[in-house]
Formats: structure tokens, sequence, C-alpha cells
């Protein structure tokens, strides 16, 4: 079912209220008054079996004797009666219903079966359902308010709210009028019988007097999906997600460090970055941030001008930016010498520009020109503690003109609360976000310049293909399978850890360079596998009787070429034999020796939401205690691997650091890459961990050492 | 002088306004008026040479005609006109003014050196003094209102707040009106030129009023008194902090890793933890937390019931609780039994409680008694979004008696705006803490329960003395004197890093074990040194003429005992001689070896505020990528130096980790208190660093293999 079946609920021609009550306390009124109260343009129809009249209008006794048009009908009636209505929408030719009701499945088994029921019924008559349990829907625009929610409904506005929960939708409504901003759309999502999170996106993207989409989320249903269509909605307009249920949910029983590490919050992380959205770590911030990407334009950059009428908020706002990876801006010779000009003598010029206590109206609204007109700087923070001489609406009136025509961002701060309630209403209807504290008018212009870089960034190198990787997971699949029978064989229940040599063998054909161990039985033979593994190699006797081997001279190391390795292969048996009589010797191992490196762990995981999830950091034995590790969804395009490296120190210090010498960090990028193409071929390998790989120096290429890979 | 020289500030018999204005625009009368209408109980004069009536008072031309009582000027007059004014203060016999006027330090070098000519004529008549530039003092419990904000004035509570800026002081103030939340006390310090922070602390604690202190920082006078002072105010009442000038000031260019990982901020934490001081990031946190800490009572644990009638916000509870180390109760059988009894069916009676949308206000209250009566629950936090059935007031006037007679905290949250702005008025006149979401609220439970192991943290244990440690700091200030001697000798400038040698001699005396490495001369000598430095040694021929020691037989490792170590002085001897005739021999190094361990890195400095810091962490070349380290102030109790292991991955994992062995802790904790000894014992050694730190196995202790000392 494509999007254009969710038409109904955003452009209804006429709506039904299916359980509408004459009595006031009722949620069923509740709807009706909303319907009507909102001024929808199309028909509005009442039905209830007991008949009547309401608010005007007649009260047909079922969903049969409603007239035309009707695309859309709300069901706010007890759960039992519920499958029989929606027979009655589909009969009446309805494509569209949303059930407020509650008693679903977030009552147990017996609601979960008539949540079943209905969705059974809905798709029967190609019926698309939203809900049950939830309060319905809303458009301010349109408009169209389908919800039971007490009055005020929120005021129109750019901002679009898609929730998981019915209260959180009530409580951001009602605290919204207070904050000032109004809402677009906003949809309930209930128990997401049919419509889900994914769903609603596009739709919601497509109205245009939408800016940006919030969202309060308890989980994603279709992991990539969501993130297919979050990809695409992101480029046009920013999302914002607070994402609840991050302790919830218990951890999986993973064996690897991988899979102790990635939680289900490391997918959703990794997913939410894919798709270019924000999160926002609560309510407050979703629409501190949401106000304004909704309101202003997008800075060019970090650097942030301050101007202020008194020290301490400009210190606490210089603070505030740092710690959100912004920055005073230098002010240009020019804005210093016309700040110098206008400013009493001890102002500071710098900034932040602090004007003194005694700042008028007309100085506010001067100084923000020369800040506004300074190429240097990108946004600007105007901080207005209650200013001891003027009233601040006077100083509001003097700079709204300036902040509305301006192409740069300008967040305000009217510190306090009834000196500074005037300024406060009048900056709100102009649409500029106020923020009471400099730390939250920070953090939104810390948002403001993530959004700009994520516009930025290019996105284009793509996913390489496996044959441009020269890579054939059709020979894998053979090896996977020839695992299995032998598993089967010995009555393994095919979820284990896979042989080494199996393991050696996938890695091989996704070209992941590992140091096998390979058993030599003369020295023709030594020589064939040290020419196949690369010089220089070391022999050890392979004898399950000895265990000290290099005590009795069964080890060599650093063998250079062909001569030395036949050679060293007869010292080798000689010493062991002279030393050992008795051992059992099965021949001589041999393995290519390679230098010191760096160390860092890769592995996979498969995310029951998000599928393949690659892990890149700090290795050892320490990872979970160090915790320098993070993730990303797979497969990586060459930029997803490269932004995953600089996330840790482990991938930092490959660009050397002090003593360190720089590593090969391409070899990490390519074989990233590939262990990413390899989870993604191949979702039954649910953990795969390479700890350590080790990172020789530049050009000199990555080994990794251990690999333990799981089957499932 | 004493604090008790304070009284006269904040317990006056009578003020005098010397500046005050009859002109309404001015804020010399604004500060009259406040003076008036605070309802101060002592004499209120004004003084004004252009004398008449203001505020139906005599206005007096200069403060000799004053008549008693009055020990309390505050002067508002401009900054050229203060030293004469000052001057007649004293003449009068005065001895607390505030100086409200700005123009001082804040404007340069003339008015610094008009601030100086005010102290020094303070100090010539023993008076004390208050700003200048700053907005004065008010106690609202007194009354006595000396500022001239324009009202509404502060209501009467229990928050007391100290700024280092008077626009923080004027924005907090009129903010706080809209927060439902008054003043005890509020001093506005200004430019500090006499009374600062430490200064006030005590007095402003006295106030019985008061049960929080709040601070609004800038900045340290004198570290270690305000640590001392704090120290002593926290006990009985708690101090929440936000500091700022985070990323103002430049970081001190240091050489060592302990000194580039140590700025500003490092110092002042260690300060705050010392002191027992909250840190508050913004001021919204700031005052969520002072109003729970102020009304509430302290929970006994971390384990917290919700209640909700919903499902979303309740999640939104649980995450933010989590997030703030705080858990969800596990509810009484007991409790679920009742509350299986009297909620619906489908409800759910495990934590979080969530009652449904069509929860009463009795069941509300019926819940809630439940909870409190849980042995197991510590706090409660009691959600509303607005009831869809009922009025949120009606809940808030059901809960609020129980709430105020529990022994446990309760924290509400009716999250909205007008749907819950009835109940929002009445949480906050019956002073239980309020906030809109949970996560401020869960904020605020993770700080009353950090205040609540703060004050049961077992602080007996105390600093050993150096005689308790067998330490002679004496024979250290000869050591060094020496090295100063020489030093200068060889025309060093005497800020320089200390040779090995003194280095090793230093950290001996402190008995901070090391493994120098001792030149042998001879068979005898080399045994008498194995015998000191401890078996197994390593011997190694000492020759500038040999660079591969080991490739001429010049390095035995191993060697057990003293008969051994003789023979081994021959050997080496004899392989060098005959390997390299030549080469000039200069003896044999003997080092004790030890085994593998767990590296750490300790470190001091000395902080320009606070005196010795000493860090501790993950050491190696990595410190800085890694920044797994920690600060305290020097010197260190026991139970200091165990937090600042626990406080990092390095000092964790010492309790052994996987494959890790459990390493000699106890060797690191007491060499730990002992540099942290010697770097308060010897402030001029500005850097030392003992990187890395070797910690053996249990009960085998922990040596400084690579120490740097930087005197100064």
């Amino acid at each position: 079912m494509t999007s254009t079946s969710l038409e109904p609920f955003f452009y209804p021609h006429g709506v039904a209220v299916i359980g509408a009550s004459q009595d006031p306390s009722k949620l069923g009124y509740g709807l009706a008054r909303n319907l009507v109260q909102c001024n929808y343009q199309g028909a509005v129809h009442f039905v209830n079996p007991k008949g009547g009249q309401l608010l005007d209008r007649p009260v047909y006794t079922n969903i049969a004797a409603v007239p035309n048009p009707v695309d859309l009908a709300v069901l706010l009636i007890p759960a039992m009666a519920v499958p029989q209505a929606l027979r009655e929408c589909g009969e009446r030719g309805l494509r569209a219903v949303i059930i407020a009701s509650g008693g679903f499945r977030e009552i147990g088994s017996e609601g979960t079966a008539l949540e079943a029921e209905c969705l059974n019924i809905a798709r029967t008559y190609g019926m698309r359902l939203l809900g049950p349990n939830c309060i319905g829907l809303l458009d301010t625009h349109l408009p169209l308010d389908v919800t039971f929610l007490p009055p005020p409904a929120p005021v129109p506005g750019e901002i679009a709210f898609i929730s998981h929960s019915g209260a959180i939708c009530a409580a951001v409504i009602d605290w919204a009028h207070g904050q000032g901003f109004g809402f677009s759309r906003l949809v309930s999502l209930g128990n997401q019988a049919d419509i889900n999170e994914t769903d609603v996106l596009a739709p919601v993207a497509a109205d245009p007097h939408t800016r940006v989409i919030t969202f309060y989320m308890e989980g994603v249903s279709h992991g990539r999906r969501f993130v297919d269509e979050a990809s695409r909605v992101v480029r046009q307009k920013p999302i914002i997600v607070q994402k609840v249920g991050r302790f919830a949910g218990g951890q999986r029983a993973m064996a690897s460090h991988t899979g102790a590490l990635a939680g289900q919050e490391s997918a959703y992380e990794a997913a939410f970055h894919r798709a270019g959205m924000i999160r926002a770590e609560t309510t407050e911030e979703l629409f501190d941030w949401a106000r304004a990407l909704a309101w202003c334009p997008l800075p060019r950059g970090r650097s942030v001008a301050v101007l202020t009428n008194a020290g301490g908020p400009g210190v606490t706002a210089a603070d505030a930016l740092e710690a959100n990876g912004l920055h005073l801006s230098d002010l240009s010779h020019e804005s210093c010498i016309a700040l110098n000009y206008i400013l009493p003598p001890v102002a500071s010029i710098h900034n932040p520009v602090d004007m003194l206590a005694s700042a008028s109206p007309e100085l506010y609204a001067a100084c923000l020109k020369i800040l506004l007109a300074d190429s240097g700087v990108d946004a600007v923070m105007v901080i207005m503690p209650p200013p001891p001489m003027y009233a601040a609406s006077a100083i509001a009136k003097a700079i709204i003109p300036l902040i509305q025509s301006a192409d740069k961002p300008v967040l305000v701060c009217p510190m306090g609360e009834r000196l500074v309630h005037e300024a406060v209403e009048l900056f709100q209807a102009a649409h500029i976000p106020d923020y009471r504290f400099p730390e939250r008018a920070a953090a939104s212009l810390g948002i403001m310049a993530q959004r700009v870089e994520y516009l930025q960034k290019v996105v284009k190198d793509g996913i390489l293909s496996n044959k441009q990787l020269d890579i054939d997971p059709e020979s894998v699949r053979k090896i996977l399978s020839e695992a299995e029978k032998k598993a089967l064989k010995v009555g393994d229940t095919f979820k284990f850890w896979l042989p080494p040599k199996t393991v050696n063998q996938i890695l091989a054909v996704y070209a992941i360079p590992t140091l096998p161990v390979e058993l030599a039985h003369n020295p023709e033979e030594a020589v064939s596998l040290a020419d196949r593994l690369g010089y220089p190699v070391a022999l050890k006797v392979a004898s399950p009787d000895i265990p000290h081997k290099s005590d009795v001279g069964g080890v060599l190391l650093n063998l250079e070429d062909a001569k030395v390795v036949a050679l060293g292969y007869e010292t080798v048996m000689r010493n062991t034999l002279s030393a050992c009589p008795q051992a059992e010797i099965l021949g001589v191992q041999v393995q290519r020796m390679i230098p010191p490196g760096q160390e860092v762990i890769l592995g996979a995981v498969q995310d029951p939401q998000f599928g393949a999830l690659v892990m890149f950091g700090s290795g050892g034995v320490e990872v979970e205690g160090l915790n320098d590790v993070a993730f990303a969804l797979a497969p990586l395009q060459p930029s997803d691997a490269e932004e995953l490296l600089e996330k840790t120190w482990a991938g930092r210090k490959l660009h050397g650091y002090r003593s360190l010498p720089p590593a090969d960090r391409n070899a990490v990028l390519d074989i990233l890459m590939r262990l990413a193409k390899l989870a993604t071929d191949f979702p039954q390998l649910i953990e795969i961990e390479i700890n350590p790989l080790r990172v020789l120096s530049e050009g000199q290429g990555a080994f990794a050492l251990d690999i333990r890979v799981r089957i499932g």
C-alpha cells in the first residue's frame, strides 16, 4: 500500500464521528466539538445509535445512513463494538479509519486478538487504520481536528509532531501554548495496528506548512524502511527525535565484545545518524531546537556574536557556545570601529559585545545591525537581563524588524519573567526563538550548525558493489553450506562459532587479510606455503607432546627467503627429534610474521530492528572497560567508514600521535567496508569480531590476528 | 577580620542611603523605595547634598548629620565621589558600606586605582566593603532590601543566592516569580574590592531561613580558604554552584601530560568535589535542584517509584531516572496487592504504576499512599499529563496533604500549561517541587541522592601526617637546596626538570618505590647494590662506546642471588673486554627486574587558585588521547584516594578484569597519598609525573618506572 492511501487522513472531504456523544463529560462529545470548532471546511457527520441532534447537526444511527461526502471515520466506541463498526465503514466505502478507542493490544492477549481482528477487517475492505488507542490527528492549517483533547487547540505553526504516546501529545500541545509556538500537523500513532511511524513520515513532510518534524518515539517497527524513508525526508526538512525506552529493553545476551556493547541504543543511534536525524534527550530540547530550525535561516558556520547589556550573562553565553561546539566570532576591524563609535568608552567592543546596563533600544538595534553586517559572524545571540533603564519590550520592538529581515539566525534571551514578559510575547509573535537562558539558546545554535553541516556533506560516494570490491559472495554461501553440513553431521544445532579454517576462508573471499597458520609436512611444502603467505615467516614444530617448543629448538623466527625456510624446516625437525625422540610430530607450522603496530577492534552484529551493525574502536581485552567504540549501520560508504574512524580515539590515533607513527588508515577503511559488506550479505553471521586487527605503518596493510564468527 | 565584622550587612540597626534621589527614573530613587517598601524594621536614612524630603522622610545633606542608629551605608553616587563619602562614613563611625556604584576596576586602570583608594580608606577606618559595582543585598525574612532593582521584589523563601554578576541577580529574581520560588538572602558581590565569595558563605549559611545556598560564580580568590569554608558549610546546608568562565581562561602552558590535562576546570571540579558542593551546568539546573533540596526530605537511597496516568510519560521517567543513576523500585508484594485491589484490571501495578487516563484524584491519592508506605521506595515521582476526565487541580488538592506529611521526597510533573496551571500554582504554594517534564524531576532526584550519599560518607579517616607515613620532609628540603646550588653554579634559571638522581632521592624520602639504575665498579659493589635494590636484578655494561650491549654479551637478566651477581659481574666484564678491547668501560649497571603488570599514570601540578592537585589515570603515551584521568586536591585522605581510583577505568581495572589479574591497589593508594603529600609539602615542585607506575599483582607492590619533576 502506498502513502497515497493515507490521503483521506490528511485531506478528507467528509468526516464521520462514530460514537459522537451529547454528554459534554464524554470524550465522544469532545471529539465532535473539536471537529466543529476547528473550522474544518469539509462535511461533518455524527453517528450514534441513539440518534438525535448534536451541535446543530443530525446524529445518524449508523454509518450507512451518512450522506456523501465522507472518506474518514473516527471511532470512539467501546472496543468490543469496533469490529462491527469497521465492517460497516468498509461497506459504506470508507478507506480511512481512526480508532481512538482503547482496550486493544495495550490491555493484554484478549485485546491483542481484537486488534488483529480489526486489522483483518480493514485489509478485507482495503481500509487503512490509524490507532487504535490514540488521540487522533490534527492539521491546524487545513484545518482539521479529530482529537478529543480539551481546548485550547494548538495554534497554527510550522512544527509537525508525530508521537507514539497520546498523553505526550496532550501535554505537549498544552505546554506549547505557554512556549509561544504552534503546530502544523500532529499525529498520534497509538498501537499502530496498521499505520506506523514510517508510513506517516512522507505525508507529514509533504505538508507545505511543516518546516520541521518532531518525533516522540518509543521504537521502530521496520528499521531499514524507516531509515530509508527518514533519509529522504531529512534532505528536505529536519527531523528531531526524542527516543525513549532506552533502559527498558533488556540487552541481548551476546558472546563477543561487539555483542556486549551493541545494545539496542547503539543501533538506534547509528540509525538516526545514518538517516541524518537529530536526536534530543528531553522534550524541552525537542522543541527548543524545532523552533530555531522552523523560524530562522540557517547559519553558514559555527561563529557566533553575542550582544549583551551585562558581563555575567555574556560569560555564561560564551561558555555555553564553546560547550556546544560553537565559537565566538572575531569581529572585523570595521565592526570594532563602528561599535567603538556608538558605545560608551568602557563598554566591551569585543565579542561578547557588552553595551553596559544603560543600553537603550536604539543602541541594541544599532549594535545588532553592525554584528549582522559582519561577514565573519554566522549567527547572533542577543541577551537581555531586565534592562534597568528601559522596558525590555521597547528593546524587542527595536530589534524585531532587523531580525526578521536578517539572512542570519538571531536567537534572543530575555532573561527573567515579569519584567521581560511583554518582550517574550513580542518575540514569539514575530516567530523569533526566545530562550530564558543563554545555555538553551547555545544548544539550539549548535543544532542549527549540525543541520547545515549535514546538508553540506557530500554523500555521493555511494556503497561500493561486491563487483567493484572483487568479492564473490556465492563462494561464501558454499563455504557456509559446507560448514552447516559438517555441523549437522556432528549433531550441532547450527548456532555456533565457526571453525577457524572456515572463518579464514570466508575472510579470504572478502579480501580481509588474516595471518593463517599452515602445516607443512616437508621442506618443499614449507617453502611453497611461505611463498604463498609472504616473508618473513616463523616455523614452529607441530606436536601435541611438546609444551615449550622454543626450549627444544622447535621455533625459528624471521626467516626471510625460501632457502632459509627449507633449511629451517630441517633444523626444527632435527632439534625436536634429538630433544624429544618419543614425541608425536605432525609437521611444522608456517606463519607469516608481521611487525608490531596499532591494534584495533572491528566487529559486526545483526540488530533485530536495523540489521547489520558494525563496530570499530580500541581493541584488546579491555574493550568494554575503555568503551572507546562507535557503531554504524552496514553497509558503509567510504565517507561512513571515515566518520566511524574519527569518532573514536582508536581511529584518530591511526593518523599518528606523539611517538606513535601513522598507521595504514586506508587498509582499515577498506577492511571496515568489506566487513560491513560481509555482515550485510550474510545476516546469518550474527556476530563477527576481529580483535585485534593489527595495523602496520602506512602502506604496509592491516591483518586480522584473531577472528571469531558466530552463525545462527 | 572575622565574619562577625559582616554582621551590620545582614542585621543593621539603621541604614543610610547615600545618593537617595527624588527622581523616580534614577536608581538612587529605586534603592530608597525598595528599602522603605520592603518593610525593614530598623531606621532608614536618606542622604543627598540637595537635602529635602523623600518618601515622607527628611533627606540629610551629609552622613555626619544622620542620627543614630545607623550601621550600614549604601553608596549610589558617581565613582569619583565615593572616596570622600567613604571617609565621611568612617568618621561617622560606620563599619559596613555597600558601594553599588560602578566605574571602578571594571572600566580599566583608572577605575582600578580608585577602587584601591576606596579599599585603603576602608582599612583605615576598619570598615568592610561590599562591591563596588554590585546591586547590593537583600534578606526577605528580616526583611531588608538594599538593591535598586525594579519591583516586584522576591518573595520570602528558603534559597539563598550569592552572585558574582548583578545582571544574573536581576534576571534570576524576576524569573523566580514565574517559577514559584522565593529567596532567603541574596548577595551581589560586584568587584569584591574587600568582601569576597568566601567571606559571605558563613554569614549567609547562618541564616536560619536558608536551607540551600546557590551560587553564580565566575572564579574564586583564595582557593583553599574557599574550600575549607565551603566544606564546613556544606555539612549543614547544601551549596549548589554554577561556575562560568570555563572556556575563557587560557590553559597554562605545561610540559607534562598532567600539566596539559590539568586545566583550570579540573582544579575547580576537584575543589567543588572536595568541598562536597554540587555543580550545576545551567541556571535552570541550579534552581531545579535547589527547590528539591530546600523543600523535600532527603531520600534514603536511589530507588524511585513513578506514579502516572499514561504509559509514555512513564517510559520517559524510567529512562530519565536510569540516566541519572537512579532506579525503579521493585514494589513489595503488599504494595502490588493493594494497588491491584484499587486499580482497574488493565492498569499496570508494576513500577511505573500506570493508573490509566481515567485516574481520579482519589485514585492518585490512594496509589501515592501505597507507594509512600512501601519501605523499598525512597522517593516518588508523580506524573500528570492533562488528565482527560478530571481537573489537574483536583488531583493536586488530593495529593498535596499526603506529600506534605511524607518523610520521603515526592516530586511532581504537571505536564502542560493552561490545563495544569492551577495545579502548578497549588504545588508551588505548598512548596512541592514541580517540573514540566520528568527529565528535570529525575535530575533533581539524582542530586538529592548525591547529597544523601555525601552526608553518609565517613570522612573521619583524615589526612595521615608525615610522621605517620614516616616521611622526613626536611631531608627533601636539603636535597632541593643542593640541587638549586648546583643548578645556579651552571647558570641555570632554577626552573627546570630535576636530574634523575635528585628525583630518585626525593621519591625515596617519600617512600615511593622506584627502580633506580646504580653503577657498580666491582663484583662486591654489584652484590651490595643488588642486595639493596632487591632480586632478581639485571646487569648491563656501562660504556659510552658500545651501542648494542647484548650483542657483545654485556647484558645478563634475572640474576637471582648474590653469588650469581658476583659471577655475573665478572662475566659481563670479560665478555665485553674480549669483544671490544678498545671500549671505555665505566662499570656495570645494576637494576632490579620486575615482572609485567598494569601501568597507570600519577601526576601532580600546582594550581594558581587551589594549590597542589593530583591526577590519576591511564598512562602511556596516549594519556591525552584516552583522557581516562581524574583529579583531586592534595593532600588525600585514604577515602579520597579510593574515590580517585574508582573514577577512572585505569583505577577500576586494578580490581582485575577478565584475563587481567587483580593488581596491587593498596600500593597504588599508598603511593597516591605520598605523592599528594610531596606536592603539598613542596609547592615549588610545579609538575611531578610518574608515567608509568607499574603495578604488580596483589601484594607485590608498584614501581615508578619513569619520573619527571619540574621545579620553578
